[in-house]
């Protein structure tokens, strides 16, 4: 049977023996009665992990993150983001469905979005516009290849939001990855923000689960928003208790999901590829005809996703291990071999700093 | 330490040895990518069970029900259905938050929607009114206390509801009960809607997880409608087994909630309450101060709930034995013989027929 | 040619000479920067009428009620109003559409909402409720028959309210003939509400135009949300201009239109119709077939429109006058005598108090 | 007392006398009913003029606009249009509140939308994405200065559009200023969009109101929408005869403001002002410090606006005659040589191709 490297997403990790275990025991309740002892421990554990009053746990990233939406907006008020955030490009619409609100996506380097471009994009105060109520930082950003937003600018721009008198979400669906890669904690980050929004089901390797953290108010309402949002569940406990396995034992080791994307990049880059220098685990590969490349990785058994338009993006992760990497990368260099010229996208390529 | 019987709902039941070993040992993979092989074979098993399609998981009733909404109405239509209604007064206000979709609620006997009040509540083209596309019926009725909604009734207001070219949802949160009350197949009543959503965590014990059942156009549909509703999980395989696990295992088993709840009612009724005879697992007893009753149960560990104004609600399930029937109806008989006044709704027990 | 006799509605008047005199010589400038002396005077002069703060002129009158639903709840709150309401029953199901806002229903004899009705519809805190943040109350009440709401009632309803946490709006589309049916200022009732909408277009007789009254920061906002409803126009004086002339001269003549309803109402009763006295405008026909009625009236000139399920209903206004009602009290007789049997609702005429 | 040059906005105009005069004789009925001739004649007259099976009148441009959104989007799918787009940026936020409608703006030259823009914006099917519905094109674009979309880009967007899957609204607030600058008719541009808005309140110089065309079914549905938004007016033809007035006697004498605004904009360059040259009614003049300039030429009653930033907005019309062009000219002269240095924005006057 062919070898599969499975780069598409750090999604895809499977629970470990470990997490498994402590699921089979997790102690349960009715969480709709706020009784479910594990959920408790997992809110009140990511709580102090990100320095913040309180936090609710929810099956999913898009969920935590439009709850904060919600609770930073109102119909008709604007959030204002980077226009490669996940919120704007990956939540199927949410923001305008749930909660009525109009996103307006900023560019920026880096996926960050500068004190100066949100002065721009806060208008006065006038009948026309609708009236900008929230900032959304992503950290580390997806879409523009797992950056991390050190905290000097994340904090820059946080301040000049509160100047302009708006909120600050931060979608921290891979924060730990972050935080791990500059050393900071991740409430350093945090601190700036009202609401932060955190996975267990990316790098950290639970099957399911988000949390939203910020001030006990935020947090009530978060509840009942949950529940119209249909994110109420019963026993929770016995996938809350992957999530606490997961926040209690997994990030450190993020940081060899990111050696790994180093070694994947620098592989790939000695094999002719025009490659972004990975600051986490995500690595982007510049390519002509992204759909033909992943078609010819697929083929030999490695799969990634198309990145933002002109990139291919693959992942690493808990279930991939050193010999997954070589095997990737000498897959991408017999593919390069054989047709080397659409794999590179000319103009593209030469964009990227410092690569061959 | 004081026994407690917890009667609040059958949602607080916890995950049997059985389904825990099931969860444990799942097979799971990215469901957000189609992939997990639990809940793959969990939509396949209940589709087949209904007789529908396809179907899909998601995490609570809520949002079943709300997907449901979604599908059938647009912005500014009309969902018509019962006025104590789940979808109406249960959902935090769901289907105009989330859907623009307003409930027109009618009045009816035992939580039915008769033709004739159906073809009332639909009113004729009128750039007025806000045009009626659904009919939700639900089964059985929670609000009303388990009362199984009849086939032949069910399927005449679903036929009324066709020829005035309403679609037509089931809310089968509990449709099992109905199935086992009645010895007809759950399908019985499904293939007279459209859509139909169906629970795993309430009489069927698991922890977590509801479907929703359809066509394979709404059900494609549905899984657009869940990711920004925010219900996409990754490995859900790992709670998907544990409803898996209560299709297969627990259905049957509902005949035994049912006689406990004969039990209780008939116990709590030989004790001096006004009860109403329970058709499946919800006894309700009627009293003038709810809360009151409510308390001094508690206080001797029999936990109940408010039902509809006026009534305490019961709940067997899972989780509860003869014994703790037994238990039940010995505090609940001391409670009365204590302070036999204002326990019983007068107006109301003389209402509750057949009934000393 | 025949003699029409419109009774469809207090809509359906034309402008007077006097009227589009002061149309054609209003003085106008852009409202939308605020700048058109007319609508800032119509503004000031309701406001002012009403004892209010602050008045906002608007296109239409579900525009107004539907901005003051936008001020008093949220989305996924809950507003609670009369079940034969207007706001929830000929506003187009707007209240879910734009707003997010689920309403529910009470009933509640002659259009009015008791406190004891209200307090049973706001439910406690609970995340499964929408949360109750507003009462919509409506006289004269349209549905009903033009029934005056009187102070008494009204204001134990809205401090039932206050109570309870709730804003008041009152739908008063058909105010001032509830003041001049009983000699009460408007403002008596306003001083009870929140929020005010009031017509010029109906009884009154303007064209186009309707008005929100209330605090001067709930009309700030209502300035914003209706420009978000496209309800900002520019030399909207033109039309406010109309509106000024409806609210100088046409409030007292309203006696007029009720003391013609009245000879209406008296005329079809003897020729043998069930008729509900009438306290305002409006005149209530129980028909088994209203259809048939209205097409029999129609045949001869006389127009009118279904009223609530089982009625015909006919109203009265400044382009009526007492030969319009001589004339359809003869056709109607006519229509009688042709056809006695199906004329008059059986079960509903024996309901209506004090009529042959 | 001082002269008032007020170039502000073309929607400042007052109705003349003929208008006033047609105003205050036009026949009226209730458009609620269907019945006001005056309304029908005008939809029919602008449906001809726009080569469109039907329109409809509503009291705004944004309420068109937002009809043509609701249309052509459900709930959570997007509309693509230009960065700068009425719609999206002086439309209070409408499409996310109103509709729930997600807006993805994309860049583009001279208000365009490129067929490879729109191409790149329109996103793959997948359960992450908000399905891209309708594109909205703009002419002339208000906010990048009153330019021209010709025909030919414009029809090559419209064919990508319908290519992918695509609606396309033309929101042609002043698609008669485009029509008139050149030579085409303006069903030049309407054969290639689904609906159209257009404004009789601006360059054409009635008071009040906007029409959406479109084919029958969609203006049908449009009704609907008009209503739930509280666009429904009673005798609306006492207004909708000032805009059939319009329709009839101005559009060719747009050419006149085309003029005026053409010397406007040599006067100022003449003066040293960084000017952008115009193509219809609309002058952009580069600034450091617009709000400065603003305030100098207000103080000597020549009124103008912000344009998009960085710029003063200088718009002629209907009540703007030779003299008044002439004063703004030397007014803004004598403020230049007051103080010319914070005048005109170096970096940006710079940009400005053929000025000094």
């Amino acid at each position: 049977m062919q070898r599969v490297v499975d780069l598409r997403s750090d999604t895809v990790t499977r629970p470990s023996t470990g997490m498994r275990r402590a699921m089979a025991e997790a102690e349960v309740g009715d969480d709709v009665f706020g009784e479910d002892p594990t959920v408790r421990e997992l809110e009140e554990y990511v709580a102090e992990l990100l320095e913040k009053p309180a936090a609710l746990y929810a099956p999913s990233g898009t969920m935590t993150n439009q709850i904060s939406l919600n609770l930073g907006c109102g119909r008709g008020e604007e959030a204002i983001l980077h226009e490669e955030a996940h919120v704007f490009n990956y939540e199927a619409g949410a923001p305008a469905m749930l909660s009525g609100v109009q996103v307006r996506p900023v560019a920026g380097e880096r996926g960050r979005v500068s004190p100066e471009a949100l002065r721009r994009a806060v208008r006065p105060e006038n009948v026309h516009f609708a009236p900008a109520r929230l900032l959304c930082l992503e950290n580390t950003h997806n879409a523009c290849g797992g950056l991390v937003y050190p905290v000097v600018p994340f904090a820059a721009t946080a301040a000049e939001a509160r100047d302009l008198g708006l909120r600050v979400h931060l979608d921290g669906a891979r924060l730990f990855n972050a935080a791990v890669a500059t050393g900071e904690p991740a409430s350093a980050w945090c601190r700036h923000a009202d609401t932060v929004s955190v996975c267990s089901s990316k790098g950290l390797g639970a099957p399911v689960g988000s949390l939203i953290a910020g001030s006990r108010e935020d947090i009530e309402r978060a509840r009942h928003v949950r529940k119209a949002f249909g994110g109420g569940m019963r026993q929770a406990g016995v996938i809350a208790a992957a999530s606490l396995y997961a926040f209690r034992n997994n990030i450190e080791r993020l940081a060899e999901d990111h050696e790994r994307a180093r070694r994947l990049a620098e592989g790939l880059a000695d094999a002719g590829y025009a490659v972004e220098p990975p600051e986490t685990n995500i690595v982007l590969v510049a390519s002509e005809s992204p759909d033909a490349l992943l078609r010819d990785l697929a083929d030999r058994g490695v799969l990634a996703t198309p990145g933002r338009s002109g990139y291919v993006r693959l992942c690493t992760h808990l279930d991939i291990d050193d010999r997954d990497i070589e095997y990737a990368v000498r897959v991408a260099a017999e593919v390069r071999t054989e047709n080397p010229a659409r794999r590179v996208a000319g103009s593209v390529a030469e964009k990227v700093a410092g690569r061959p």
